[in-house]
């Protein structure tokens, strides 16, 4: 098979075009660490109900949370060019942004691999700001899920 | 059990604050198809790699497509939350903007179902821009992905 | 192929004595419902845990919650001969017991469909336990998971 | 979006060459049956093993035909074209053929649906064949899974 | 991020209570090995069901081994703060206890990691236990799964 | 527990026949790499629908290889015994033959593990191959999948 890399520059794809796997078997393991966020839009009645209720808040996040930590760990099933990888740590914040319009998310993914872990970061990030328009859409049909990036990467 | 609803209106929350599904099981079967979109910013690199490579504009976009598509019938599994559904058509299109700045996916899902498929339309589009992420990370570092919503939602 | 029932009255096992799915294609649809229960014994230790800290208490019962109901639609993945369902709701309620030696665990499932949903429910609370476990067992080298029955079944 | 077909008469892909799922909505749901047969060549030392080892016998066909219907269950999760379906029943039978030179696999899947279960019984072969040459690749360097086909469709 | 333990001991929460897996990064890889054990009864219907047929007997308990097998490799999808592990065995046995009142299911899990598998062996028993359930429930609707508790733990 | 080969020389049952992961916590680390092979038939209108097309050849084959990639990620799911295992490269290649009467299928899997990926590469090979046919059945009602083996096998 042809190992050489496209001559586009995009390394998911061989020199006749077809996706592939990036082969990292050459690479060596190192402590790798990636950090994403992202945002969720929410209106005052979705705000008021998250504050006025402190139960309610911590199960709307705490459940948010927990798909975003499931999902980091299913990255390689969702996207197809991703390798597997151990993750030895996943933590996932939440919190209202300052003008108090929507919610920050920022996940951060920690693991010793040969190849980085943004693609994990930013699933878990997507997937924490789904479950929280799943739970609010009875009281906000308006909701809009933007600026999912990488903050930080390191190894 | 107590199935009253939560005073904050979330109807993910019963009376005591405790997640739940909502129990669908008195609401009848209809058609029901949701259409949703999102954008993912690309710089000139990653747009001239998929413009002067057919082979891999159709690539990049088929392996997201594809992945896009598994996500949406992988809903129930990501969002704690969400109805297992018999989808019954899932369609995504992405095409760049008339800018050349960045790429918009729309997905639409068909259901006849007791509740709606916005979450499948959201969850496909959020795959499969992160899809194109991970296969153009190479060539940009600042991709972000932005502006995922409910584009419509019909019954 | 042979569709007799095996003589063992094992209605998984064929007349030849190989596992099989039952077939529940000729049986009507109605509305279907199960209740079980189970129990995870927890050290002093972690009652007080538990019991000083209510965001503690919310989040570890609200992740085992969500765990649990992500699960019971997990069924048919689990054990082999389950028939897949699009299961309607699930609820589950935690509850310290009035010895205070532990946690009593009930899940509620409802569906539509041919089959009963026992095995979910009952899978709802072995995860559920099983969480809770995971996220406790740093303060209790020994806890118990016991008496996981069905409480009920109605169609 | 573009619903009409692609002028190739493959119906997976939309008039833009774009591959999409088949929209199944205004089909109507119907009894549906498919039977697929598959072939596994095993040497004489296995074929040895498994016949003068009932125990064995049992348990290498056992595993096998488990992870067939297992498969058969995750279809849609595995062929990312194919409709989530509620599968009523799966049988599968192993016999070595006459010749003594292999194992036919049979399956045989039944639905009420909008579209049939050929891809779910080849899968389900496909998959049991898979799981016979893990069990005893250990004993025979050869094997070939060969003749995957669709026996008999009804609805 | 925070990454400071919880006050109340509890490691799955951070010190604001918000749960998060547990960052295993910076401890060591060893060789670990988990065994659990449980029990589910049976009644003298299933019990001679079981005895007088030897095939019946080898099925049953092959389709929960195998169950419970295939589960110990997904317990990091379904216990949420559970880490990814590249599980080295899985060993299931199952027998009728002593006073034949049901049957005793014993995991044993091995892995080279930096965290410990009484998870994966705790999923391995109960899944196990829910299959026998699900396999003999025409014949018992009595059964109880119980029990369920970590019997060794080993570095 | 019994850790004894089975006499029959079949690794994957223990020395009461019962099925069992092969225990690899013992075998170092080295590179490993699989090559599997397989072919699907495929009559002249499918042929000519694939060769007429471009778009739709890339498309076609593009879904097939991105399911084959992300089935070899999912080995250790689908086939009971199969270890998890962190793939560090897949690469699928498929080409009509030169007798034009079908296409070619192979697969390369490389890791660095302690058991082969010879599994990896046979699945990747067999969910490619049955993508293929779900894509083309609306053309050709009688393909078959064969010859599916293992083509070399390097540590």
């Amino acid at each position: 098979m042809d190992k050489s890399s496209s001559p586009t520059g995009l390394t998911h794809l061989d020199a006749s075009g077809d996706a592939r796997m990036v082969d990292v078997s050459a690479k060596p393991v190192s402590s790798r660490r990636a950090v994403a966020q992202g945002y969720i839009s929410l209106n005052p009645a979705v705000i008021a109900a998250i504050e006025n209720d402190q139960v309610a808040k911590g199960n709307v996040f705490a459940v948010a949370r927990t798909a975003g930590i499931l999902a980091a760990k299913q990255t390689s099933s969702l996207i197809p060019m991703c390798h597997p990888l151990l993750i030895e740590n996943v933590a996932i914040h939440i919190a209202l942004n300052d003008e108090r319009t929507g919610a920050i998310i920022e996940a951060e993914v920690t693991v010793q691999a040969k190849t980085g872990v943004e693609m994990e970061a930013l699933t878990a990030v997507s997937v924490t700001a789904l479950t929280i328009y799943d739970m609010c859409k009875a009281l906000d049909k308006g909701m809009r899920i933007s600026d999912i990036h990488l903050v930080s990467k390191e190894k």
